[in-house]
Order: C-alpha cells, then sequence, then structure tokens
C-alpha cells in the first residue's frame, strides 16, 4: 500500500471505545483506578484497537537491521561488521530479542532493510530480504538516501505491519539493529526537536569521551549540512535517517491505519516514532512508549512527545528489547482487564459513601 | 521451623555466585551493561540462590488475607466485611492477582490467616487456613496482637516459604489484602524509619480528604500508645502490626534461609519488609522491590532501604499484583541471560580497542 493510502486511512483513536474500557474498569474488583498507568493503557489500547473490549491478542516484534555510511566516522564503538554478525545472531535466535521473545511467547520477525554485506544469495533462514541498498551514503557527503530510498523503506514497515495485521496480531513492537544508527537517530532528534546535538547524543553501545565529542561533532556538521531539509520530515528522513529507522517510522504509520497499537522500543525506535509523527501529525496518540532508555536525551525527547513510557530499567540494547518487555506488562493489564470479576458478579461491596 | 532456626539459617548473598553471573553477562552478544538495571537483578538473584547459573524457575506469589481491629475507626474507603468478600473472590478466581497469575503462568497460593469472618468450617477451594485469630485487636486501646500471635503469623510466612522450596519455586513475591491494612503498615513504617504519619500515610483505598486526615491521627495516637514498643521489631510488630504483615514478613526471613529472593509488592509489603530487616538486619539483601506504589510515602520508605524498584505505574492495589508484574520482568531477564549466545559462540566481533 502506497504511503498516500496508507495516510488517508489513519483515523484518530476512538473516544468510545475508551470510554467502555473505562467504564468496565470501573466496576472490576479493585479500587478505583489502582491499577494507575495500566489503566490508561487499557483505555488508550481500546481507543487505538477501536475496540473496547480490549482482548489479549498475538504480540509480535518487528526488528530492522541495516548499515549507515556514518559509521566510517567512528562514531560507534564497535567495528561495522558487526551489523551483518548479529544479522545472523537474530537468524541462529542468539540475540537478546530472540531469548526475550522466545520466554515471552511473543512473535519475532526480523528484516534486512541494508545490510552492507548482502547474504540473500544464500539467505538466512528467518530473516525477511528487504533490501534498500548495501547501507545509506555518508550523510556528510550526501544525503544518506534518495527521497524514493525513504518512501520505499517506509513501505517495507507499512507492508510489515500489514503482515501482522492479516496474521492476527493485535500488538506491535519495534526493534532495530544497525553500527552507527545511534548517530543518525541523535542527528534526526535533534531536527526534529531543535535541541542540541550534545543534549541527545549518548555513548551508544559504549563509546568512550573522545569518540562521544566526535559523535556531537558529526552530528553538527550532518545539521549544518542539511539545514534545508529540515521542515519536510520525507527530506529529513533521506537527508538523515537510516532504512531502519525509515522502516520502523512505516510500521507506526501503517499499524494506526489498521488500529494496531505499535511499542516504541527505546532511542533509535524514538526517533522513527518522531519522524512518523511529523509525517502525519498526531500519530503519536496510536503508540505505546516501551520505556526510558539510558540512551542520551531519550528523557528529554520523551518529554517532548508528551509520551510515559511503561518501564524505566536504564535499557540501552535496542533490537526491541525493551518494547518486548513492556509488551509483557501491556498484555498482563489486557487479561487482568478481560479476567478480572466485577463488583457486582463476585458480590463485592463498593466503596463506601 | 521455629523463628529462631530460620534466622540462624540465613547466610548473606554468595558474592561469587554474583561474580560468575557477571562475568557471564559480560560476554553475552551486547553491549557492555545495555540490559541497565535487570543485569544488576541477574548478579542478586545469582547471589541469594548461591547459584552463578541463575536459571528461571517456577514462581510462586503468597497472599496473606486478614482483618484489622483499627478499620472500626473509619480509616478505609470499604467496610471491613470485603476482607472475607475479596477472599472468596481469590477463590473463585476474580482477583486482579488471579487474572494476573493465570495469564503470567505464575502459581498462587491464598492465605486466610485472621479474617473476622471464619469461613473456616465450610472451607472455601484453593484457601489456605492458617488463622491466628479472627482479626486484630484495635491498636488505640491494646497491642494488636500478642507477642505470642506474631510469631505464630511470622511462622505461617516461614513456612509458606519452605513449602514454595519444597515443591521447587525459586522465586517468590508477597501480597496481602485487609481492609485497613495500610493504617497498620503506616504506622509501622513511622516506628522504624522515625518520618511522620502525615508523610508516610496515603489514601489508601482510595480515602477522601476527611478519611485522610482522620487516619494520620489514629497513627499519631498508636505511635505515642505504642512507643516503649519501638525499639525491638517483634514487639513493635505485635503492638502496631497485622496478621497478613507478620506473616509477609515471615516469608522474607523464610525465604533468605532457603535461598529463595523475595519480591516485595507496594506500600504494606514493604512494611513486612521493612520489619524482617530489623528483626534481621541485613534482610534487605535477599529481597527484590517489584514496584513503587502510589501510595503514600513508599517513594521515602523505599529510599530509606536503599531500594530501587522494578516498576513505576502508579499501582496501588496491593494483592501481589506488582510482584507479579516485577517477577515477570526478572524472569524475562534471566530467561535472556540463560539463552543468549555468547560473543565467542555467535562469531560476533568485540568492542574496538
Amino acid at each position: 500500500m502506497a504511503l498516500e493510502e496508507t495516510l488517508a486511512a489513519i483515523v484518530a483513536p476512538d473516544p468510545d471505545a475508551a470510554q467502555a474500557a473505562a467504564r468496565r474498569l470501573g466496576q472490576l474488583t479493585k479500587p478505583r483506578e489502582s491499577l494507575g498507568y495500566l489503566e490508561e493503557v487499557v483505555r488508550r489500547y481500546a481507543a487505538i484497537r477501536h475496540d473496547g473490549s480490549a482482548r489479549v491478542g498475538a504480540a509480535e516484534i518487528l526488528v530492522f537491521v541495516a548499515d549507515h555510511g556514518v559509521a566510517t566516522h567512528g562514531v560507534s564503538a564497535y567495528p561495522p561488521e558487526v551489523t551483518v554478525q548479529m544479522l545472523r545472531n537474530f537468524a541462529e535466535g542468539g540475540a537478546a530479542i530472540c531469548a526475550l521473545t522466545r520466554h515471552l511467547g511473543l512473535r519475532l520477525r526480523v528484516f534486512d532493510v541494508g545490510v552492507a554485506t548482502d547474504t540473500s544469495a544464500a539467505p538466512m533462514a528467518g530473516v525477511s530480504y528487504r533490501r534498500i541498498a548495501a547501507g545509506t551514503r555518508d550523510f556528510l557527503l550526501d544525503t544518506a538516501m534518495d527521497l524514493e530510498q525513504a518512501v520505499r523503506a517506509l513501505a517495507v514497515g507499512i507492508a510489515a505491519a500489514r503482515e501482522a495485521e492479516a496474521s492476527g496480531v493485535t500488538l506491535l513492537g519495534i526493534g532495530e539493529m544497525g553500527i552507527g544508527n545511534s548517530t543518525a537517530a541523535a542527528a534526526l532528534l535533534c531536527a526534529i526537536t531543535g535541541m542540541r546535538a550534545e543534549e541527545i547524543a549518548g555513548r551508544g553501545t559504549g563509546l568512550d569521551e573522545a569518540g562521544w565529542h566526535r559523535k556531537i561533532k558529526v552530528i553538527e556538521r550532518a545539521l549544518e549540512r542539511h539545514r534545508s531539509s529540515s521542515s519536510d520530515p520525507l527530506h529529513l528522513l533521506a537527508a538523515l535517517g537510516g532504512f531502519e529507522i525509515a522502516a520502523m517510522a512505516g510500521v507506526c504509520l501503517g499499524g494506526a491505519a489498521v488500529h494496531i497499537p505499535v511499542v516504541i522500543d527505546g532511542f533509535i525506535a524514538t526517533a522513527a516514532a518522531a519522524i512518523a509523527d511529523r509525517i502525519k501529525p498526531g500519530l503519536r496518540d496510536h503508540l505505546l512508549f516501551g520505556h526510558r532508555s539510558a540512551e542520551g536525551g531519550h528523557q528529554l525527547v520523551l518529554r517532548y512527545l508528551e509520551a510515559r513510557p511503561l518501564l524505566d530499567l536504564d535499557l540501552r540494547l535496542g533490537e526491541g528489547t525493551g518494547a518486548a518487555l513492556a509488551i509483557s506488562i501491556i498484555q498482563a493489564a489486557l487479561a487482568a482487564y478481560s479476567g478480572m470479576a466485577t463488583f457486582a458478579s463476585a458480590g463485592v461491596a463498593e466503596k463506601l459513601g
């Protein structure tokens, strides 16, 4: 489905469904609002799904993997070849998100959307090859991608959300892997929020002090070079983004179009959410934020997006790990909502006075 | 097992097991420390279990239910008969903790340790009757319980922890229900921490402003009356506690004796943890704190105990609901620890330099 069609299909969350959920929450055998933020999550899930029954359904984590031209500038603590090595680790089930989804009973799909080393001729089992190119370009020299590539990467995410819906999924999480992608995400977030590189950029997978300063300088130069792109979100995504960031933004948009809440992982996934919210203003209302990352200015960006994360565990792994953990909490909240007795059915006295 | 024997059996968590876990965490295919606080949780689980393998095992929630003499003073938004009504709701599977444990695959045991209405003649299925008395006494008139009753209630919790260990459980959570018990818990926490009633006491299940002021006055009078008990934790527990609070403290002590980490629920469970830590100094090192409750000064008390809660969702339901959710996160962290590949096994390059 084309981007334009997807954007046209997005309607606001349904206040009546939220209202129906609120009514039932008030009848369950518990003090009013005593499930705290989880009650808000249930109401929002109902509203996004346009379904006050807010039933637990299948959940899926979508992980997008790609390489970054900017990785040649020493902005990561790990060498660029780790991207393809980790793609294999995903395929073989050894990565953190593999262990978590196995344990939590979540589905997992892994997409190569632009790893530098092309393994599609001898494809890894369990990897969906939707390659846009063999990595982005160095955004200090050129735009990271062509506008057409950005739209294609968005379409990969939109298609993944539609495929999830067709297979019965009712809740999605997004995650990523790609050496250098915290630099691209930080640059995008600076351009979107107007905050400075040193406020936003973090240590990624473990940069030292010198590496962090180098990363900030790279981001500042990129912002300077691509200043003219900042007023249009698609141009901005093409100038500074990554294929996995664009694909995740596509999942945000595609999920909204098919009434599936999308749970955002950490720093890099939040950049995707922020750009999706620029492409379609108000899109953030269709998203849930999984956790507050320890990375850089994630906290500031969440505040900018008026988002309350479910978890705050100093995670900074990516891969959708924080989204997967948050989804387990959301599903449990939905299970409580569906599975609890009401005051009337259980014969429990309601509040005095 | 008697209290004295249990206390004698408690040894400090094993630093070698924590070290072994730390070594393996450093070899897993993820940036160092990128699982944040969850890595600390894995190390602590290993240390408490005296087992560096830190495997996922069966987890169980223990819920203790009892009534409180102080409930006659209008300190709760709900009438006292709700305690026995909720006991039946637990037995019938309609309470929040029932829905959560069903969904999360956790075991659940419910104990009547002193509900005012005695249902043991026609026992409810799934309820373990370990009644100390038909509720505590009004602690404005007398001690809430005899010292002997406090020791018996502790023993109920100790026995429950031992039974859990015998049945293969490796992780416990504690929870409670009892109209009036947030007043008893607040009084205990004031006596233990030296903080004032208005700093600690919350709205419980939903008191209005006038009710909250009434509750504070009741706590202040109780503290005044039982001032002489405050130097000895057992006397303090007897003076101000509840049977479910004592039983939960027993689980904390019994769990430590059999190397099972105990996950503390919210405000009332934290009072049990705090008294257990006074009975056996250093006991807090055997505990994990499930969540930061929205109730009263829970945040202050957690800081006093130097405890970092796993979740912060404004829950104030009790019943072990926050412990159950936290356990699902802890189990997922253990699954990642056990199930991930290492850099060597996956052929992934380690950090540069």
